[in-house]
């Protein structure tokens, strides 16, 4: 097998921008929130930002873990579409650069981003443009780089147009023939509330892996207690890791069950926590470590996360979490 | 069966009394622990409170669980030593009182007490003299009362004089020999830390079910992580229940494993926090629930507790419990 885990999602470039809070007032943003935004508001936000410094890094769930799975060892491809433009060209080159296959393609509308404003108190708001992300299709899955991957990792935020709904099927219907595994993000309560019977029917058929947190556990299954989501969503997919946010993870395989305590650490900033507790854990399947250790792996890595500005380390990973890569218990 | 739950422990008087800080400065105390002292400095204490108010309470770890049993409707009895004087015969009423059958007698030393320093800063900083407590022996065990319960519930507490010890280990070995389940709770990681070994053979000897902390649970069995304790202590005995504070509780019964959401609530004081969860756990038990259900109404109990002055509730428990104990989910 070439690859350890391909992604497929979609590719959103970060543009990051600090403002004054009179900005969002100005905007009428509601701070520390996501907003899904249109083409036309795109781009007076970055008109107004006209003369700011703005930072462009590749972002988007499914990047933003699959990076850090590359970021950890692990060898990684990522699919999706971006646009022709000067964003497009650069997230092609940056997750090059990253050590990432990269499956991405150039459609024709221009590359989604996310607008991400910084106030002076550390607060983030983002208003996301789709973009191009949405013209992705079947005809854009690379069969073969699937093929010689040892599991499939998508996530909720596919369920958007037919186009990206027909990839992802094409993409799990290979993956179930090929015998690959596949483990799948519920990406955001709302977005499970939006797809709730389709997501039901991928972790049933298709998936042998769900994460979710807390919140999107309960939405997925229409319970109120993690005892009672966990219970049904064990019934749907062999293993099912459940977040607890700052209270550590649960992490179910067939009848097993096993509780992974928290890293405590003053946050920052939590944006991407979830993506990178599935890069930690996804690094840690593929150095077939038990269930327990890729929580630990997972935990530990979105513990150093959220201790830093944006949803991805920088510098060396590696030598960042070479006490948990070389735990002994693993 | 007469008996659900008989306990075995330290009957303590709480000497509630509202002082300012500058009484905590004047007498060295740190505030917001709990301090052992002896009959003189209890004595200094209670004189330097002449003409203050002074709120006498029946308390101790255990008497605090089982008069939560009784006050959910549970049918219990309770074992221990007091002195003859004033408080014993105060302690023995109150018992009576809340309906809980008393096999407590007076010895020759003073009722043990915990005077309880209330701060304005509504912290309480806790001086406990155990007194009479440290004469129980064998021949106090009430081994008819014994007989006729269902459940035996002692707490690591009881290792402290080797009266109190022969007494604790003749319950377990009748418990043992009549069939009896047995629960302990392992008290504080202070107390496992002193009888860690004693410990460890009570719970593979006599136990059916401990209760621990996280903290008791890493301390007990030597280890860093809840998933580690869980796995050593659940090789020790049937049924664990390792509470993780604000966040939850995870309870384990053989190879099955369920986590128990917490109750968020905002705390005023967490004195008896630990006692609330195991009067509400045994009384789930006495109900014949399951685990998970033992665990929702432990920490339901324990959410109320935290939100008032003081380790029990008062009033009409049941009506405040009654949404949990009619749960369908039973």
């Amino acid at each position: 097998m070439m690859y350890d885990v391909i992604g497929i999602e979609n590719p959103l470039i970060d543009l990051m921008a600090q403002v004054p809070e009179q900005f969002l007032r100005q905007w009428k943003l509601e701070k520390n929130r996501m907003m899904l935004i249109d083409q036309a508001r795109h781009g007076e936000l970055l008109q107004a930002l006209d003369g700011v410094p703005i930072h462009a890094e590749p972002g988007g769930s499914c990047a933003n873990t699959i990076l850090g799975v590359a970021q950890l060892g692990g060898r990684t491809a990522y699919c999706g579409k971006v646009g022709g433009d000067e964003y497009g060209r650069v997230y092609m080159d940056k997750l090059k650069q990253a050590g990432v296959a990269s499956f991405v393609r150039a459609g024709d509308k221009l590359t989604g981003s996310t607008v991400i404003l910084v106030t002076p108190d550390a607060q983030r708001t983002m208003n996301t443009f789709l973009g191009a992300c949405q013209e992705l299709s079947a005809s854009d899955i690379p069969l073969d780089a699937l093929k010689q991957s040892r599991r499939l990792y998508i996530t909720g935020y596919l369920w958007d147009t037919d186009g990206q709904k027909e990839a992802a099927l094409l993409a799990l219907r290979t993956a179930k023939a090929e015998g690959i595994s596949v483990a799948m993000s519920l990406s955001d309560p709302f977005c499970v509330n939006r797809h709730r019977g389709d997501f039901e029917n991928i972790l049933k058929t298709y998936a042998d892996l769900v994460f979710a947190n807390r919140e999107e556990a309960l939405a997925q299954t229409g319970t109120d207690s993690t005892h009672e989501a966990l219970r049904v969503l064990r019934g749907w997919c062999q293993r099912v890791v459940i977040t607890l946010g700052g209270s550590g993870a649960i992490i179910a395989d067939g009848d097993q069950t096993c509780f992974v305590d928290p890293n405590s650490v003053p946050a920052v900033d939590t944006t991407g926590a979830g993506d990178a507790f599935a890069a930690g854990f996804l690094y840690g399947l593929a150095t077939d470590a038990g269930l327990y250790q890729c929580g630990r792996l997972g935990n530990y890595f979105a513990s150093r996360v959220i201790q830093q500005m944006g949803p991805r380390l920088s510098g060396d990973v590696r030598a960042l979490l070479a006490p948990m890569l070389s735990d002994p218990r693993k």
